[in-house]
């Protein structure tokens, strides 16, 4: 078995070396029980308290308002496209959608099955390079059901650095996939914000849910079961047969964000990480950033260089150089740094220099 | 670490330890990657060759006819309930329903949401333990746009031993998260097959869809892009991030498979496994079978003592031997040993022989 190395994919993404070596171990025996954690029932001892570990270090991780339930549900955070406006956007209603890349534009055309659209922040004409930096560019509708944003935009390297204020009545709805809990969050202002695992918080193939109880009351129109919140809510997410060992996994990056020190630690750690790319990209005429300045993401850095031979040159060298996962998205080219919070300070120590000794013998 | 024991759970259940043990040292690095498995992007080489594998063997372990694809899916086998009606039961048709067992009765309540169903066979009256024995004993509907039935039912423990015939102009679906792979399988037959994998296939959070590519163009309403089968044949079952580990867990039991022999293998390892615990009920006047004979499942067997101090009596001692798992379904109290393909013989065997056993100091 050879020496890991730093991989820097967009998602599927890192997971925590020592976590990796606890899923080693459980696998075959979790709790001494003689029965591994893939193979336990969802309704006995041993998941009982996986379940209830995943749910109290989750809390303890964001400081979950009592207001706010943490659910987890399957089917990506693209299913979670359309069960938002499926249970929320009523006949006759509009919901306000910031288009701020790919995701987001997922998220509006599942949106229109249901109901009104009303894109009130359009970043499409600038090549969603930004995001709005004051909410005079912004135009709601009147009396949305609710606003729905992206707080981090994977493929075009931006983040949002605060919550979008929102009009009174309709409450906020965040697809936060890629920076969930990467940063201290105060969840008292959402109303319901989901993420798929597969980037900040375990495996892919499921998706957290927090959600305040009065939008629960909100469901809309008549469902499948499987697709109304309050199924999931009611049942602790386990209704039917949840992805176990998947909640288990993020219960286990639960707790070594605790033993990390919490968001506070992570979003230090984080931005100390991000640094190192960002210096390496302002310091050089060689690397042009994609996202304007304001709203660089700390998960996502996207740069450009200056021909696309020269690019695949980079992705190949670097790759050589064990850094793998680098390539743009190709909605945007170039190069792609996903630095979520399991990938160690020393990943992009080494991307740095890297870059410096690449523009260093092409530049 | 102590010992493995004998796990019975009726799913998620046990799977092959050495497929564990190739878990153990994929999660970390595979294919000498140096990225594990959970952490591959699902658009990369490593993934390629996971998804590949997987859907080549699973090709030869059921032989896959040329005019079927094999997909995989989330959301359990609970959101088949309504995603088969939702893409193939039109307004002002019917569908026909075999109501063998809980599954069934939640299929049922889900495709009345679309459509009528019609209850061609109805075994609540007799207590669910038993299956039609003949056609005599069905009545189809007009003019079906499908007739659905559960191949095994894993709560009672019944089990059909052939396809039941349809009429001419429907197509046959099958819930067979039970017994998937168990025993070979004619999928000519079949329009729609779906199933859960977390009883015979792998971990839970992953479904197994197999679906004849007419049956795809039946697509009857609008639906979200994630809810339409043509999203996820159309894009080899990755529209989105798939459950990645999942699917390539599937793909190590796949080819444990046929390590094994293949189905027929599987077949015959089952009935002898089915055998010693079926013969340990009949030759004692201690144990009650709980389905009828002629309809026996080889994967979940159910069974009744004579009180309920008795019956949990029985299952705490089995837990002390390390026979784990057995409680059976509130809906049909006593024991069930779910004896899955991953089942070895020597866990059958100590089970057989704890039942005499007990029978001898308690009968």
């Amino acid at each position: 078995m050879s020496e890991r190395i730093f991989n820097f994919s967009a998602g599927p993404g890192v997971l925590p070396e020592e976590v990796l070596k606890q899923v080693q171990q459980d696998v075959l025996n979790i709790f001494d029980s003689g029965i591994g954690i893939l193979e336990h029932s969802h309704r006995g001892k041993a998941y009982d308290r996986v379940l209830a570990e995943t749910l109290e270090d989750g809390k303890k991780v964001c400081n979950l308002p009592d207001t706010h339930k943490m659910l987890f549900v399957q089917g990506g955070a693209s299913s979670q496209c359309f069960m938002v406006p499926a249970n929320y956007l009523p006949d006759g209603r509009t919901a306000d959608y910031y288009k701020t890349g790919k995701w987001a534009m997922d998220s509006i055309a599942e949106a229109k099955l249901y109901g009104t659209v009303n894109v009130c922040y359009d970043g499409e004409p600038g090549r969603f390079k930004r995001l709005p930096e004051s909410m005079s560019e912004v135009k709601y509708s009147d009396n949305p059901a609710y606003v729905h944003f992206t707080s981090n935009n994977t493929i075009m390297g931006t983040q949002w650095k605060e919550e979008p204020e929102i009009p009174s009545g309709a409450f906020l709805v965040s697809d936060a996939s890629s920076d969930i809990f990467s940063q201290p969050i105060d969840l008292s202002k959402y109303g319901l914000l989901y993420a798929g695992a597969q980037k900040n918080l375990g495996p892919a193939g499921t998706v957290m849910v927090i959600v305040r109880e009065d939008v629960l009351d909100k469901q809309c129109r008549e469902l499948p079961t499987m697709l109304r919140y309050t199924t999931h809510a009611e049942n602790e997410s386990r209704y039917n047969t949840p992805p176990t060992f998947g909640i288990y996994l993020v219960g286990q990056v639960f707790k070594w964000i605790l033993r990390q020190g919490g968001l506070e630690a992570m979003q230090k750690h984080n931005k100390e990480k991000a640094k190192l790319i960002y210096d390496a990209i302002d310091a050089s005429g060689f690397y042009t950033g994609h996202a304007e300045k304001h709203c660089r993401s700390l998960m996502n850095i996207t740069f450009t260089l200056s021909t696309p031979e020269l690019e695949k040159k980079f992705i190949k060298e670097a790759e050589a150089n064990g850094l793998d996962g680098m390539k743009g998205h190709r909605s945007v080219g170039g190069a792609r740094a996903s630095i979520y919070n399991a990938m160690p300070r020393a990943g992009c120590e080494a991307l740095a220099q890297f870059m410096q000794e690449f523009e260093r013998t092409n530049g």
